[in-house]
């Protein structure tokens, strides 16, 4: 009998929509709620509280016993979704407008605060044991979150940024974020550190993953199925795995062309092509491929140090199936 | 004997603001953290954290047990600070320069999200007992806080305010805050209920004493030692306890008289003696000083249910003090 993940992850999943549909029901102000509401039911992969019921169930646990913890997370995944948008100026999220542009500046800074102020208030609900360890892996990533987005503001007005500086930015950006959901899954269920430790190996070499995949995919995914324009981040002028990767690869005149994307603050969308063949070229792609992999592999092997179960299979397919994903 | 409670508050400041000055040193980046240090070390009368230690003390404990606490709502009052400052568009914070007018907009959203995340990795610190319910408490003051922002904002747009829901906004936005600093003190010290609850209701009164006494000093205060010009609540044209109750007692010609300070988003500073003549005329100072005095008797009356103490009577000093103060 082969279990289906996929149905397996879409369950839980149906779970957690139902949850954030009643979570902030008939809650006074409306101008504080509204944009709360908006922003957690606007939908995205819910990766992050996925991780936090399934590290529970690889750990000895329930579901039943995380899925306020596992709230709790998304709560703060999307507080940080709000606040960065504002700070990038974005205007569009999952295909709708930001929140601070469809209610403005105030409501989305205070609804992102509430939003902080509600996940904690989810995840004490699920402290039974290992409270403090809990609630200091959760401070602990909303704290490393922080700095890693005041790094990825301060790359952007930064000459050369090194490789192991951008790594170090994502760490704490995204897989740290990924690591706290492992390993608060793991706190609710078991007092085994080794297991705990594994699981949270598990979430930080898989969140070095998704967002090396994710630079990868912003020039590689196929158009059809991306769901957004191909080469945004160059169009941006963001430096990501792949530009860094190539001002080092590059001899002089690839970097002068490369250099160009930095000073004019972004490119056109008609020269996304050329720049994606100067990365082939310079095997960039490659090198976030095996990059990809490395941090995939030690996320799998970290998985070996836990008992089998169908709970662990799951995370294998999980790990598997965000390197294949198309957007 | 008696004894010195205004050194006994200056002794605890001294070593807070010492803490205040080690917190965060050497932090990086640069770019997160010396905003966070910038408000921190900014003075302010650090009421809050007093509160968290003498509660701790009244209740039972000792200043040593809470001072991770004390810091952690102060660092949380500072976040508060730095967020309304950009929605009020303020400039100017204790004689300096708001942190986004100093540091910039993103700056000043990442410092202070970062404030509430090491607000609560302070407060972790302190927690060996009812940790459960203190985290529940200081969550809950950080999602009122919110709540009353926003009121308060909504407020700014809204054609008539009633008494009542600009004294349910001046509960969460400044009162509540004031609760949860003496629950959070009395908390780590006892466990008798009755203690902790009276202890609360102290710190709500307080706060509702505190925030009109506030509204009143903005028109009442002497020049002199009030710090800012007096009547800045009117010609920012907002809409205080004491214009409230103003338009609720005038008749037809000063009630128009009153609605022009909305109407037009403030007054001429040139002005502000004629509504500052207008509020003794109608008699909402006097209403204003006997609901100030309603609160803190009412605060008063709540230490009866705590055994009498060298604290205790820190905390009617505290009360007394609050009323009589200039700025």
């Amino acid at each position: 009998m082969t279990t289906d993940y996929s149905a397996q992850y879409e369950e839980q999943i149906r779970i957690l929509e139902k949850r954030f549909n009643e979570l902030l029901d008939e809650q006074k102000p409306a101008s504080l709620y509204e944009p709360c509401r908006y922003i957690i039911t606007s939908g995205g992969k819910r990766l992050r509280p996925f991780l936090v019921l399934i590290s529970a169930k690889a750990a000895g646990g329930e579901f039943n016993n995380a899925y306020n913890a596992a709230v709790a997370v998304e709560l703060l995944h999307n507080f940080t979704l709000v606040h960065d948008d504002i700070m990038d100026k974005a205007d569009l999220r999952r295909g709708r407008e930001t929140v601070h542009i469809k209610y403005g500046l105030n409501p989305a800074i205070l609804s992102g605060d509430n939003l902080v102020a509600i996940a904690y208030k989810n995840l004490i609900l699920d402290c039974k044991r290992n409270t403090i360890d809990i609630l200091n892996e959760f401070t602990n990533g909303l704290i490393e979150v922080c700095e890693g987005q005041s790094y990825d503001t301060d790359f952007e007005t930064t000459e050369s940024v090194t490789l192991d500086e951008y790594l170090l930015m994502i760490r704490k950006k995204t897989a740290v974020m990924a690591m706290m959901c492992c390993k608060v899954g793991a706190l609710l269920a078991t007092d085994d550190k080794k297991h705990i430790e594994a699981l949270g190996d598990f979430g930080i070499n898989l969140g070095m993953a998704f967002q090396i995949q994710d630079d990868l995919l912003d020039i590689m995914a196929d158009q059809e199925k991306f769901g957004k324009k191909v080469g945004g981040d160059l169009v941006e002028g963001k430096k990501t795995f792949l530009y860094i990767r190539a001002l080092e690869k590059a001899d002089k005149a690839d970097k002068e062309k490369l250099l160009e994307v930095t000073r004019n603050k972004g490119i056109d969308w008609n020269q996304v092509e050329e720049y994606r063949q100067l990365y082939i070229k310079l095997g960039v792609i490659d090198d976030a491929v095996s990059e990809i992999k490395k941090y995939t592999e030690n996320a799998l092997g970290s998985l070996n140090r836990l008992p089998a179960s169908e709970a662990i299979e799951t995370l294998k397919w999980l790990a598997n199936a965000l390197i294949k994903r198309a957007k």
